[in-house]
Order: C-alpha cells, then sequence, then structure tokens
C-alpha cells in the first residue's frame, strides 16, 4: 500500500469533511444518506421521488442520465434532457444531487448542475476519466470495480487526488463473486479496513450489492454499524416499473422507514441522522466556494 | 432452492432455538456469544481464557482440539488430551463448550463432552460426516464452505436435517475472494437472506473473514446489526504467540471490551447481551434432554 | 511452496509413473484416458460403456458408486451393488477401474475392487479421509478443490504421501468462477504450473469444468497440448438419460471420436495415444505388487 | 445471450476474417501471432524487437504508448513519442502494429498509425470508448475484462459492432481468481464457447494469464489447440529490464523458439504457421479499404 500517498490517514484522528450545504456533510457525525432512482426517468418521476424522500430526510438525491448498460440495446439514459430534470428538482427542494459521468466529454456539464459526480464501477479504472475529474472543481464519489482489490481501489482514488482534486469520496457496492442468490457481495471488511488506511468518506450502496429490496434494510444497518460514513439506496415511486435495476429499489415509503430504522442503529456507535426539517438550503456557488477552503482545512491533505 | 425443505421457514416468525443452559440460547432475544482460542493449546491457556471471558460475558467458549490444517506439518491439534482439558474447564467453569469434529470416528468422543459440535468450511460438503451428526444428540454448528453459494450451504444444513438432527446452527466465515488484505470476505448479505429463507440460527465468525484482528470490532458490530443470532471470536492470552491463526486473534482483554461496546448495538435492533453473573448453569445431560424437548416445540420442524 | 517436500520435483526430469497394467501406465509416454458415465446405474450401463469404449480405446474405466451429491435428496449412488458391477466388467473387460471413495469406512471395499481410488473435490481438504488413503495401497487420484489454490491442492496431496501413499494422481477439474456459462473454469495454467512444480502425474477433467458436453472435445485438446498426463471424460450410452451431470456427457460415440481427434494433438507434443489392442491385460494382484516396485524406483520419492 | 446480434454467429461455418495485410489475416487458416513488448521503451528496444521477431516471425507487432496503470505514480507510457517510434518501425519493417487506446481523445491519433486499436481489459466497459471505436476505420482489439462474464464480454463487443465498426476481434487474457500462483487464470473454456457462439476471431493472450514467463509455452500450446485464431506473447530483449509486467515477458529468442514449437501442435488441429519471409508487405492505406470489402463479404454482419 506504499503508492498510497494522499489518500493515507496520517493519524487515527484524521478524516476529511466534504461539505455540500449546510446540512449536506460527508464524513461528519451526520450520516449521509442518499437516496433515488437508477435512473431519472421523468420530471414527474423526480418530484414525487424528491418530495418523499425529503420526509426521511435524505441529504442528496441520485439518479443516473448516463446509464452504463451491459447491452448497447438496453436504455441509456435521458442524457441532457434528464440533466435539466435533474437541475429543476435540485434548485426546487434544495437537494444536492448525485450523478454518474461515464465520459471525460460529459464532465463539464454534469459538473455545473450536480453537487457530486459519481464515477461507476465499470469505470473504476478509466484512468483518463479519472484524471479528467482529478481536475474539477467538485466532489466525486468513486464507486468500486466489480471485482477490485482493496488496494486497486485506493490507487484509483490516488489518481483523482493526485491531479488535483482533494474531495474524493469512496463507494463499496458489492464484489463479484459465485454465488448466484445476491448480485453481489456487500464487502464491510473493505469498508472498515477503508476507513482505518485513509481519511477518505466512505459511502455504502447495499442496493447494488444484494440487488434485492428484501435484503436491503438490514444490510443497511450493518453498513451504518460497522463505520460507513453514508449509505446510497435505490428507490423508485413504483419500483416494479423501474426502467432498470427494478428487483433492488425500495419504494419511497421503504425508504423512509428504513431511514428511521437506521436511527438508534446510528446512535448505538455514536453517529447522528439528521430529522426532517424544511430549511435545509443547498449552498450557492460561492458560498460552496468558501466552505471547500474549511474543508480544506480539516483535511490534512496538501496541508 | 426448492430441496430446502426442513431447513426453510413456514412463516416470517417460524424461528428455531436451541437451548444449551438457562444462560445460554442460541436463536433467541440474547445474543449468543463464543470465544476462545483457534486451538487448544494447554490447561493454563484454557483456564485463563475461560477465567477472563467470564467476565465479559460470553456464552459458550470455543478451542479446537482437532484442528484441519492446510499442510500435514503443522501442529494438528491436542486431540484426546485436548478432549480432557475442555471437558475440565467446562465443568469447573459452567461455561458450554463447543469443538470441531473432522471425521466420523471422533464424533462419539467429541459428543460426550462438548455441547456444541463444529463442522469446519473444508468438510462442509463433507457428506458422510454429514450424515454421521445427523444421528447424533448434540447441536451441530454448520460452518459455511470456502466458496459455497448459499443454497449449498442450506442443503448441507439439510443433510444433518434429514438425518434426524434437528439442532443445526449455521456460520457465515467469510468466503474465498481475489482480495489479499482481508482473508476472506464476510458475506452479510448470506447472513440476510439465510435468516429469511431459513427457521436456523445463524451466528457470524468475522475472525477468520477479516483475517486481521484490527478489523473484528467494527465487522462484528455489523453481524449484529444486520440480525445475526450470535457471533464467535477467537481470543488468546497471547495473541502473537498462538499457534495458529494468530494475526487474527484478540486479546482476552480486547475481547470483554468488544461484548461490552457489542450493547448498544444489540440494543438498537431489539436484542439483548447478557451481564455478568456468577450463577450461570450448565445444564446436566437429564435437564438437556429436557430442554430439548422444548425447543423441538419451540421450532416446528418435524411438527 | 516451502512445505511441498515429497511431492516437490528435485530436478527438471524427476517425473513419476503409476502402473496399473501393462497397457496402463500413468505419467509415461502414453496419454492415459478415462471414460465412462458419472454414476454406475445398472450392469447393463457399464457393460455397454465397456464395449464400446475399449475400441478408443480407454486404459481405465470410471463410474461412481458413492456420489457426492448437494441434495440430500438426489440419487446418491447405488453402493455396494455398484461395487459389484465395476468388480464384474472389470475382470470381464480387463479394464482397469477408477471410482470414488467419500469416507474413511469406504475405503477397504472400494481398494479391494478398484484399481484407483478417487477423493472428489468435496474432499480434497477433507484430511482425515487423505490421511486414511495414505495408508492403502491403490493409487489414489486426488481431485481440486472447487476453490482450492495450487498450494493448497499440493498440501492435500502431501498430506497422502506423508501418510505413506507415493501413488498419487492429481486431478484438475476447474475452479469456481463468476461465470455462469461455463459449469467451472478449467485452470491449465496450475497443470503447467504443477508438472514444473511436482513430480506427479496430472489428469485433466474437462467435463466437470464445462460441464456442457459441445465445449469439451476442444478443451480436451488444449489439455493435451499443454502436457496434461491424461484426461478424464464423462460418457454414457444416453447422455440426456444419465441420472446426475446429464448436461456434460458425451455420448461413446463421441468419446470413441473424442480419442481419434486426440492423436495428432498428442503427437505433436511428443505423447502418444495407445491403439485398439484387444489383449490388454489387468494386472493380478502379486504383479501390481511387483510392478509397484519398480515405479518406485521410478521415482525417487523417499529414495 | 439473446442480446448478441450482430457478434452471433448464424451458422457453423460462420467466421469473419480481418485482413491487415497480404500475409496478416486474422481467423483465416494462419495462426495469427502478435509479438512484443509490454511498453514502447525506446526507438533502440522497438528495432530489436521487429528486427529479432521476423524471424519467427510474427504477424504484428504489439507495444503499449499509453499504458493503463494501477498506481497513478507509476510510468504512464510515452505517449505521442511511443507513437512515433511504432510508426517509424511500422513502416521500416512492413509490420502491422497493435496498440491500446485507453480515451475517446486518443482515438484518431492512433487510428492514423497503428493497424489494430486494442482496448484493454479494464476498459471493457467504458461504454463510451467502446462507441467511439465503433466509428473508426480500424478493426478493434477487444479484450475481456478482469471478471467479465462470457456475455457481459459479447456484448462489449456488440456496442463496437452496433456503433458501425465490423473489424472486432476478441482477446482472451485470463481472468481473476483467488490464486496468487498465477497473476490470472487462463479461460479457454470461454474460448472455446465464444468460437461457437459467435463469427468474430479470438486471441489468446498467455502473458497476462500467467504472470510467470516459465508457464507461457506450454499454456500458448493448449490456447492453439483449442482452436484459438491467434496468440499474443509479451517478449523483450531483456526481459530482466522491462519497465512493465516483467516477470511475464519472453526473451526475444524464446519467442522465436515458441512460435516454431507451436507449429506441430497448429498443424494437429488444421491450422498453419507462416515461415519466415521478406517479402510480407503492410498494404498501403487504400489497398487496406479495399482489402476491408472483401473481408465485409466474407462476414455476414449487415449483409
Amino acid at each position: 500500500m506504499s503508492e498510497i500517498k494522499l489518500a493515507k490517514k496520517t493519524d487515527a484522528n484524521h478524516k476529511s469533511t466534504i461539505t455540500l450545504s449546510n446540512q449536506s456533510v460527508i464524513g461528519g457525525k451526520n450520516l449521509f444518506i442518499i437516496g433515488g432512482p437508477c435512473s431519472v426517468e421523468s420530471a414527474e418521476q423526480m418530484e414525487q421521488v424528491a418530495l418523499k424522500l425529503k420526509e426521511a430526510p435524505i441529504q442528496a438525491l441520485r439518479g443516473g442520465v448516463f446509464k452504463p448498460r451491459t447491452s448497447p440495446y438496453s436504455f441509456q439514459g435521458l442524457g441532457k434532457e434528464g440533466i435539466e430534470i435533474l437541475a429543476s428538482v435540485r434548485s426546487k427542494h434544495n437537494l444536492p444531487i448525485i450523478t454518474e459521468v461515464m465520459a471525460s466529454e460529459q464532465v463539464d456539464e454534469i459538473a455545473q448542475h450536480a453537487d457530486v459526480l459519481q464515477i461507476g464501477s465499470r469505470n473504476m479504472q478509466n484512468f483518463e476519466l479519472l484524471k479528467r475529474v482529478g481536475k474539477v472543481n467538485k466532489p466525486v464519489m468513486l464507486k468500486r470495480g466489480l471485482s477490485a482489490t482493496i488496494e486497486e481501489f485506493l490507487l484509483a482514488a490516488e489518481y483523482i487526488l493526485a491531479h488535483g482534486n482533494e474531495r474524493v469520496i469512496l463507494c463499496e457496492r458489492g464484489i463479484r463473486s459465485f454465488d448466484p442468490f445476491t448480485r453481489n457481495v456487500l464487502d464491510l471488511g473493505a469498508v472498515v479496513a477503508i476507513k482505518q488506511l485513509t481519511h477518505l468518506p466512505v459511502i455504502v450502496d447495499p442496493s447494488h450489492a444484494a440487488g434485492k429490496s428484501e435484503l436491503i434494510p438490514d444490510l443497511t444497518k450493518a453498513a451504518v454499524a460497522c463505520g460507513a460514513d453514508g449509505i446510497m439506496i435505490e428507490c423508485h415511486p413504483e419500483p416494479e416499473k423501474s426502467v432498470s435495476d427494478a428487483r433492488q429499489a425500495l419504494s419511497l415509503l421503504q425508504m423512509v422507514d428504513l431511514v428511521h430504522s437506521l436511527r438508534p442503529v446510528a446512535k448505538a456507535i455514536g453517529r447522528h441522522i439528521i430529522h426532517n426539517n424544511n430549511n435545509l438550503t443547498v449552498i450557492s456557488p460561492p458560498m460552496r466556494q468558501a466552505n471547500r477552503q474549511v474543508a480544506q482545512k480539516q483535511s490534512v491533505i496538501g496541508g
């Protein structure tokens, strides 16, 4: 692990936090909760999602507009139209947005509208893309590759850090195994290890790991209990009608219930889950800049 | 999963409990905690372990006397001498004992002295041994094979059940993966799935999964939070001197601390961890028989 | 690999051969070909198989009488009745027999009638069984475990060698992977590595690896080309009616064709495939003893 | 596999060939042999390689100029300088060139100088890059992802085909497993399956699979025997001094010897290996265009 230079924890208390808004800090005392559908399908769908999930509440909304699909004949995402939907929901509901970039060409446009750029599992070692998002002024959430070792995962993060972007969030989403019952195997040992090895915040995505909605609530509790800084859950107004990953999506009501059921688990390990509050404010661009300086001070990276 | 007949859950509340003593029930409201060294090394070692771990307290003591070792030239366990040590510690400290059987020839002798027989990962599909412990009057804890699917794991349990032994406990201990950082990958998705599919109690062994002692506390919290009925942790008076698996053993003090740190997590999901109490009583053989009938009633297997 | 003491190759030319009859030598210049059904189903079935496969010709006949089955409710083999069928076909057709032992209790009986004892993948680390066949006066073919590393595989062989049996044959049969299209992944890199690391003969079983009969002929050619000392192929008079593993069995005619198609490949790497010859003689027990001494001289094990 | 529409074989004789020059046809009767170093290091190095490997002879020269490296601190390739070296060796020695593109931005420049564009394993599901090379007028060799299923591999090829490029070559290079002895596990079962499922030529790269030079010769024979249309081998004037993947590179002499040793194996299955001949001609751009039309007729894709 000697090449893990910038991501490396320098002492036990070295933890980076990434601030999106006054209610949305990743890596702090509050658990960071991301919810939303696999794909942005329509303005109505996203409106329903945002409205309901604010009750939970969630701290960021997810939704894919550029979709990496195994088959070229599957739905590839709404693209620009989807970005506009995200931008509109974001400003109306004051909810930070996280969405995937699949190619360098998409980075500028997505960075203009999203609060966090996601790099998907299949691109974890798309090194040119890593270099590109290393130069953008937005936090990046890097998902672990399907069969990436912990070291490869951290070195992929190191690419982003080494190219200038200090706001990197790691996301464990299950690794490929031989067992057909679950879609992937959620590797919480990796979450514990990464929290000990690095100062970066770690989010857990149990939806892609489990692949079955009924497994998600208990698996999410495990993720919170082992020290994950946040969770990302796929949910949909009508899971069975989802254009992608229908089998693993929670309904919006199930998502709200899940967040409530996590409170005592978070509390048990000294974490907090924010209560519903209509006053959360998405920070406007100049404020975000300011906040970033705070985040930089909290982290020793480059300091 | 259609061949999972006896292990199958018939309704959401169908859960089997296995009673070892009045303080040792597996699968009930109380979390079942097993601690002890990988190998029984000496009477002094086991005395130290039992004395200290009663403070936690643990509900059963582990210690291998027949050791499955990858190399024929490695320490193979104390054998009969080890059984005598276990028997003596058991009666002195009123602590139920769990130890591994590796072959049919060992079953009768181990069954005479141990409260639970363990079938190790490498023997999960040693079908003749499964049939043999299916005929013994002691509970059996079956560990998941290194690369066993969930279905294969449940079908191995089904062998024991189908041969007459209804008291089967499953143990998730990590599956083999490509990542060299952790020894195995703890598959908590499987724990959640198995709790939904079957009525059998599930124990989690994070020690063999993580392979590194520093990962164990947080991983254990995850196991408790996702609904495991118990945990099994390797610990040793002097971990660095352990004859086997030294890298993953906790010290006895770390083990006591771990148990204490689990209390709020257990409570958060409605589980309880027993407090230290000097009056716990190992049930004498006739009592165990009686208790077994209670256990049978609680379970609908064969009913 | 420092614990690989007896299996280790001492110089580049160090290769053990195991002689079953004057036409059946494993590890020599002639490729050793094993054919037969997954399970012995009836005397008629085995008669048909033997009669037809002598045309190929094969050098040994396989057929399981004790079957390791994932589910306790699946056909478990004919047991003793199957052994009698094997014994009768063996003497009538002068064909060496290879069949699996699953438990210590079966070893003596199988050793009386079979020429080679097979240890199946699921028992590769059933160490008590390995020790037991280490004391038997018959060659043992050890199949690689579903997810065994090369080192674990060789250490399992080392158990048999260290307990006194020098006639060990290794069998690569595919390892478990994430891909559902083939049943397992045939690991020919392991075959090449093992031939370089040890003096033991290596057989390749492409049937269990591929799991689909149409993949077997080309995969078998690969096995021969990379230097395997023999192959073991599942075939059946009516593959679609096989009681087990029907999808992967060749018809008897396909098996004869396969052997013929292997001749030029074997020749290309300096190997030979025996031609049909009605005079092959199964060596009677005293002769086998004598032959064993020859085999011992050819090998430096313990020498 | 229902989404495999353009890659799908329509009848048993449906095989696409891709013509690079009059001596360099991929997918035809002649085995296609690619050799060269992991990375282009200098003009002298490539000159030495080309000069020596023409003796084998090889049909194409490989050498990376944009290198996907796990760590951001490792040598990342010579970039443009490397392309110039490749272009110069190509024209001097009349050897087709194959080199990797890692990003859309590199495609035009590489396509101007290389005869085949390689998409590396880590980019197998970099869908934007697949779409981009789908629009280029050069053949593309797609390497299987580290843990890609056969279906995912074929669907990645389908992306390229569906975006207009009919000249796709697949390359099996080993899949990730649990075994640390070999770098990856060469999956020849996948090669056999893919040859049966699709009309696309398949190349085998045993170098990345084995990761150890001593395993490569025998593994390459296996690849040829099972029906691969070609092989790609890493070799270097001084393997121990290679800037990347030193452990797996053959010396140039070993490479020449390997090619000679493959002749009888190729012949055994009806394949041919071209003899050394100084008259091989790289087709000039207009000729390549013409040749492409021939290739199109040979393939039924889009026909």
